[in-house]
């Protein structure tokens, strides 16, 4: 039995993210790390990951110290499932599990495919069960509950079933599974779920078992936040030995603070939060509300993170960071703020491509690719992208999207005149008055 | 006797604070019912409240619990004290007391008054020893020292006594009273005071008693702030047992925390303050110098309050509040910054009406009224004031005042270029040098 | 034995810091002070002063209260130290030692010209060795390793010898030295330097001693960092007893606290460091990185002070002051920030006359002269230089420098529009929330 992970994909509608989903690190491990180990917690001990020559190296130099038994294929373009199957074929022999490493589950996904086959199916497929309209393909069922089909994005209202279809594939048979992948043409990127029902009507065997536990698919940049607060809320907390944390300092709640990292006097974290190593949390700083920080990052005097997905290597001072994703190795001047809630109290909106996306969330701030820059007093408007390698200067009020490798900065209209002010000196006065509290 | 509230008038020079002046709350309390629990102190039981169609239904709502002796009579129109006393006709029988309850007075004021009205006067008024003139009216007074009339703002150095009428009359016969009030015709709202002048020229025993004990009368919002250092000054401190305060949190000096207030860790409270009810102080903010905090208020990271008057339901988060009157409902994003002091160190002008109004004070801040929202970084200078909802936008430098109602933002000119920075890594060194500390 | 010490000279280079070099005050004294109790400390007990017309009187008043045995001698125009010397002969006879109080040494460097002219010198010169090129004087040598001249700035890899001239320079007879200086014309102020290379032309036994403890020559106003922390690194720290310190604060690492200062609940400071006497630090106020702050200060709330030098009578309030010279008598608004960084990584240029001058810093902040304001919310930017009594308007993103007695507002367009937005409160809801610390 081999678990089959595509990773070949590439997210379009992440940017400014431009991280693999799969590679986004969660309590210090990539995304792909904690499926692969979710998959050993249920049996299983081979895999397959199906590559694409943007990210083959940097997973392999991921995966490589795991000393797994791992296997790598490469697709070469992000042509779909079938096509990434097809590509990994000198792999994958029997039993295989194809796995999407962009949807997050949990380990009784694997339990429940893998007790299913017991009893004989060619196919066993991942049916989770929505109680509203969910974007994506939906089982088709005959009369008896058996498979028929596939009905991607069917419209709400019209769904053939409750059951939303989750890659976590059983196949008995890959090669043959593979033989009939390839006989199907289809100028769509759905051969892989049109086989499926061919298959079925060629009379093999496939089976759907319900899922009822978490499952989230990340599709848009804000599902970070969703899927660190998922990570968040399953891991107990924990205070790496090797981290200095002053006695000035407030820890409370469910906090992860790895190794080396050091919390200066007067710091607060309150879980659940995640530190990554080596990241400094600076006097009087504050860290709460599901708030998932990298490794190597310095959040400076008087911050403010709130429910926000930080990268590795950033660097912040005297900011708030609200409900905002920042990518890796940004840097931000000090006092910029996003603004994270809209005057009108409405949810906030976010360009994907060339729509513009409800996001459904009352609160979200910045989204922010790598290598981004912020001056000192800037201001981020809520829902606004910024792509990476850009920068945001001073005093700029940013309320549309900045694309990367791009500068923008203010240009004041200033007024210089003559200060022809005479002081009477309260200076002294006003000291007295301090010195006596008032 | 019957304590009478002349509560129909309207206060057109507190713009834009649109509640009624004694319908303020100040240490969880309408200073009506301040003023009420002083009449009670006096001796005095039962009440006539003269109102106006607009606040009668909010009044009733909060002397109703108190489960008082009291009577509502209706003003339909803010015609004078004359006119409110007419209107309540039907109530007022005998002795009673008639009261402006926008002056705050103490109780010896009351007990003054009824003191002298035992050698059988007609009229017992309160005359206010003054040292510098104010800009009211004036007792006139005959050779034996007997009232003879009111002079209303004469003018420095035309005063004809030092005693400033303040309106806690005692009458002992009402409805003679009324029917002197009547007689009166008048274009002006003086009908009462001539009234007076009338009645002691025709042989009414009017006395004049002199008051010396603490008196304010509020005119412009900016006299909020020196009630509530007057209620803060009586008062003695206390922290409610339902009040959550982190071991962590400074409080110190006279506070009054009122009911489930939390205080956060890293806090600091230095009274004389109060913090109402159901209100949060959060995690390193510095609440301060007579700062007056309603009820619902969230006083988020990092803000500092200071001889700040915050009405109920007010969100802050690292503000500077310093010096200001904030209404109900106002919402504060993040870093927005009163100014309280000016550049030329001269004393803050506000506009009220057509006017520009020195109000003799070296710090003021903003005067804000209900439902109003700020963006992050925005800026407001000493004295400005802005309307009920209305809305100051992200990066605003506001220096002028902003009516009722509207939303200002400002259009900044960017200037948006390809990033051509080649980066030399220094952030690695840079962390090292941190992690030493330097 | 006399030391004689030119300061009547003015740093032209040092604008916008008005106060002559050696006026300025490190650790409570002027950096004239610290030079009399070095050389003091070498056994030197007479002194004399050479002023200016402008420093003369402040001098005077500063040395009066130390009881040293001192003259002064008046240069009205900065025409070199030949012209300097010349004007105070009456004051000098028999041995001296000139020094030039802008350059910071060690004792030793007194001991080491004291011990050579024991060997019956006319003159003994200080070398300062150098392994990179200093842009200076040069010592000359002959083969035997006698003094020759002095090469003015000979231009890199044009040095006669790896020895800067430091002008601490032993005379064994004033007045001869005097008579040579007189004889010799230039048109430039190099008469001084001259004249040793004519004696030692004409015989007298001139000697160089060479010297390798620490030297600082103060030429740009960001040298003053450097000096300060030359004075804190060589003293311990102490808090004086006078001083009030809540126990709420953290002080750590070497800090020279002054006396009268206070301290406030969540404040740090973390030395070396130097708070003057009579300084305020308040609540949650960070100050760190060898910050020297003077007399008189108020470092309010939320500040943040970093390796920054900050002169008497200076107020900060939420600020960020990194890596910054300011003068005295400043006034910050509230979230004035300075950057100290650029974002291309570069290090910081300054202009200084009409030349731009690589500081070769990485990091540094705003130079600001005396007596100058900000408003809440300006920015400035990395090296800008503001003349003393100039103004920088709130929300103002400074580039570039600003003149002496000028204020610099912006003009921002603004957009005033109708408020439109309706409400669905969902304020009680965010309330509830955050009761439950969400």
């Amino acid at each position: 039995m081999k678990a089959v992970f595509l990773c070949g994909g590439i997210g379009k509608r992440m940017h400014p993210i431009t991280e693999d989903k799969f590679m986004l690190k969660f309590l210090g491990k990539t995304l792909l790390e904690h499926q692969i180990e979710t998959a050993i917690k249920a049996g299983i001990k081979d895999f397959v990951i199906i590559c694409n020559p943007f990210n083959e190296e940097k997973i392999k130099n991921y995966l490589h110290p795991l000393k797994l038994k791992v296997e790598f294929a490469l697709q070469k373009e992000p042509k779909g499932m079938a096509d990434a199957i097809i590509n990994a074929e000198e792999f994958l022999d029997g039993e295989i599990i194809v796995v999407n490493p962009n949807d997050v589950f949990e380990v009784t996904a694997y339990e429940k495919i893998l007790d299913s086959r017991r009893s004989g199916c060619d196919a066993v497929l991942l049916g989770f069960k929505v109680d509203s309209y969910f974007s994506g393909g939906y089982f088709k069922l005959d009369g008896k509950g058996e498979f028929v089909g596939i009905a991607e994005k069917p419209g709400e209202g019209n769904e053939p079933s409750d059951l939303v279809n989750i890659v976590v594939h059983y196949h008995k048979d890959a090669k043959k599974f593979i033989s009939h992948l390839k006989k199907l043409v289809s100028e769509n990127d759905d051969v892989y779920e049109k086989t499926l029902g061919v298959m079925a009507a060629d009379g093999n065997k496939i089976k759907v078992v319900t899922y009822t536990g978490y499952w989230f698919a990340i599709k848009y940049p804000w599902h970070i936040l969703e899927i660190a607060k998922y990570f968040l809320d399953k891991e107990y907390g924990r205070i790496s030995k090797t981290a200095k944390i002053s006695p000035r300092a407030t820890i409370e709640g469910k906090v992860i603070i790895e190794d080396n990292v050091r919390v200066f006097e007067g710091a607060t974290i309150k879980g659940p939060c995640h530190i990554g190593k080596n990241s400094v949390i600076g006097t009087d700083v504050l860290v709460w509300n599901y708030s998932h920080i990298g490794d190597y990052c310095v959040v400076g005097y008087s911050t403010e993170v709130k429910h926000s997905f930080i990268g590795d290597n950033c660097w912040f001072h005297s900011n708030y960071i609200g409900d905002s994703i920042i990518a890796n190795s940004c840097f931000f001047g000090a006092k910029t703020v996003t603004a994270n809630y809209r005057f009108d109290e409405k949810t906030v909106k976010v360009n994907v491509g060339d729509k513009r996306i409800d996001t459904g969330l009352d609160k979200l701030g910045a989204i922010m690719g790598d290598d981004c820059k912020t001056g000192i007093n800037a201001s981020i408007m809520p829902g606004v992208k910024i792509g990476p390698n850009s920068i945001v200067g001073p005093g700029v009020v940013l309320d549309k999207d900045l694309e990367s490798n791009k500068t923008i900065s203010v240009e004041q209209q200033y007024l210089i005149k003559d200060n022809t002010i005479k002081y009477t000196s309260k200076k002294e006065e006003l000291m007295k008055r301090l010195l006596k509290g008032k």
